[in-house]
């Protein structure tokens, strides 16, 4: 029966990747297949983790159902005649070109929006030691807007948690719309880059050196109305960037902003993030698909996403996206600020993470923290 | 002190209406007041629950910030100087124009998208009597398009859940890419207008009048590949419309979509929806703001949302929005098809909706039901 071979092919990537690969998932990348995609368009298209991607290559061409080319994984007949029986068309791509399928446009103020441009050529590189990969600079403009028009800027203390390398911090402040914006980040160039700008514009911003392991100190527990990050994705990460973002938050009604993939994390995970945020009596009131466009990153040939197939050419269009998820708090609300430095779990990378470089010995989050006694004293400031 | 101020008035609303005011929600709706909107406006951007709404209006009037004219709701001198203090600026519309701020772009084939447009203009009128209110022709194809584009329509068999006001189950027939679309509508009308055109067409639909507080038959259970719903927004209608469509699906990594709004909604209504998809082990993958645009209703001017403020102007344009969520089901999932006709629960209206017609003895779906034995005799079924 047609019916069980997908089916029989899902079980068998379930073997390979360890994770629950459903027939769904199978149709899903067949139908991109389809469209004789790159390897990139076909993780773009897959919405599914890279690893289950990978999988299901694997064991499309040990069916005889796929082969490789220099372009690309391609369908062989059988491929083809499989999806025909499936009555599998290739995705349809329904995106508004308009807004890049964001559903807002980042209009702002015109000045502002050409001085974030021109401030941020000159950006420090994106850096595998600090598991970055910056979003495109309209994904940064776009996630402003967003948040200024459900009212989470103006007249707001903001708090940027280690997202810093998409400049999101810089561009709010740049508005002039924020009461006060806070930049934690642990990468000492973003935070020089956004102080020297704050500094020289006159902007109300202040960055700092601040690892997220460690425990925010107690003056800015409470004291934000709205926070902004863009975590690893590990279930550790959830809580050292989004739950300590909740607990910065200062009353019910707060709104906080993360965003979060398919590529790195499959459905549970997804599952596990949304049961963590309802637990912690938060609502999600926007979740908008592939918001965040994120820019190639130097070592991405260093990745596994890379390694996990035939050498393949490197993505020339970007290719990385990440859903948008806003939250608001409710009474009741909790956060968490636990010291994270002393675990033993990988702060950046899981199971089913694919885009970071485990080749390297560990990346500044995943390096032991020696242990500084009170949390406070771990915190290194900026000049205030 | 100034930061007072909405807080109080946020703790007044709170008294006035029951739900939960914070200082945001009376901070959003000054926003929207800067712009002297009219009440339908109001609704529109205020972006919380319209009895909330009202709460708010009554209390800052009584405050002084408020007064009305005939063109809807004003903030008095005090009022701007408040808003002023607070640092609040007019809401700013950032939606994108080309695709009313959907992302998505409803191309579908330009034949399907005609003949749609023509057929649906002799549909049966909402009827207050079945809770419904449309949405427009564009929300309804911008939903077939988004269903295609995330593979849950191609070669699948749907069911659509008392929706069908919509058109959605019809929509999808038209593109001739489902494997098959049954509808369930309470709604005779509707029923005898799908199969009639099914009839027309050769489309591969069958309606049946069913009544979504009855038990599905055995052979729906399990039986579908994806499901589209829109319910009244009670905790009852979410199990008798989503959590039956759940119960509905056939496997792993199928898919639901269904609307649910903030006007009759609050955030911890949304918080308690979010906590049942949770438990079912349903992932929300999309959450869409506005999606889904809905006609004005004729019976408006006898809901509370009308009745609960001094005389306005009917609105001209629509303003009545819901966010549209889609959901997939995860290993382990588990759907509920409970028998609810027997239940004391109001199914349509609870303390938050605000625009049903509670003057009404009883609305179809709140009526008493017969108990009619096994749920395979309350099922009426179309010809097939």
């Amino acid at each position: 029966m047609v019916d069980d071979q997908p089916r029989a092919l899902a079980a068998r990537a379930t073997q390979v990747c360890g994770l629950e690969v459903t027939r769904r998932a199978v149709e899903r990348v067949v139908s991109v297949l389809l469209s004789a995609p790159s390897i990139w368009e076909l993780y773009r298209w897959a919405v599914q983790p890279i690893k289950q991607v990978q999988a299901l290559l694997q064991v499309l061409q040990e069916a005889g159902l796929l082969e490789w080319n220099r372009a690309g994984p391609r369908l062989t007949e059988g491929g083809v005649a499989l999806a025909r029986q499936l009555g599998l068309e290739p995705v349809e791509h329904a995106e508004c070109s308009a807004c890049a399928g964001r559903g807002i446009v980042a209009g702002l103020d015109q000045a502002v929006r050409c001085q974030f441009l021109e401030v941020q050529k000159c950006r420090p590189g994106a850096d595998s030691q600090f598991v970055q990969g910056s979003v495109t600079p309209e994904s940064t403009l776009a996630r402003a807007q967003l948040a200024i028009a459900r009212g989470d800027v103006t007249g707001k203390e903001i708090l940027v948690l280690g997202a810093e390398d998409d400049l999101i911090g810089l561009a709010l402040a740049l508005t002039r719309k924020p009461r006060h914006v806070t930049v934690l980040d642990l990468d000492e160039r973003l935070v020089r880059f956004d102080n020297d700008w704050a500094q020289k514009l006159g902007l109300r911003l202040q960055a700092h050196v601040f690892d997220l392991r460690q425990q925010l100190p107690e003056k800015w527990l409470g004291a934000f109305d709205t926070f902004i990050t863009d975590p690893p994705e590990t279930d550790l990460a959830v809580r050292g960037f989004i739950l300590r973002g909740v607990a910065a938050l200062r009353e019910p009604g707060c709104a906080g902003y993360f965003g979060f993939t398919f590529h790195d994390s499959s459905l549970p995970k997804w599952w596990r993030l949304q049961q963590t945020l309802n637990r912690h009596r938060l609502v999600v009131t926007d979740l908008l698909p592939a918001f965040n466009v994120y820019q190639n990153f130097g070592y991405l040939d260093k990745t596994p996403a890379y390694a996990g197939t035939p050498a393949q050419p490197l993505p020339q269009q970007p290719w990385f996206v990440s859903h948008w998820y806003r939250v608001v708090a409710l009474h009741g609300f909790t956060g968490e600020n636990a010291d994270l430095t002393q675990t033993e779990q990988d702060f950046c990378t899981d199971a089913e993470t694919m885009t970071d470089v485990p080749a390297e010995p560990s990346c500044c989050l995943c390096a032991p923290v020696p242990n500084r006694g009170a949390p406070d004293g771990a915190f290194v400031a900026g000049q205030e």
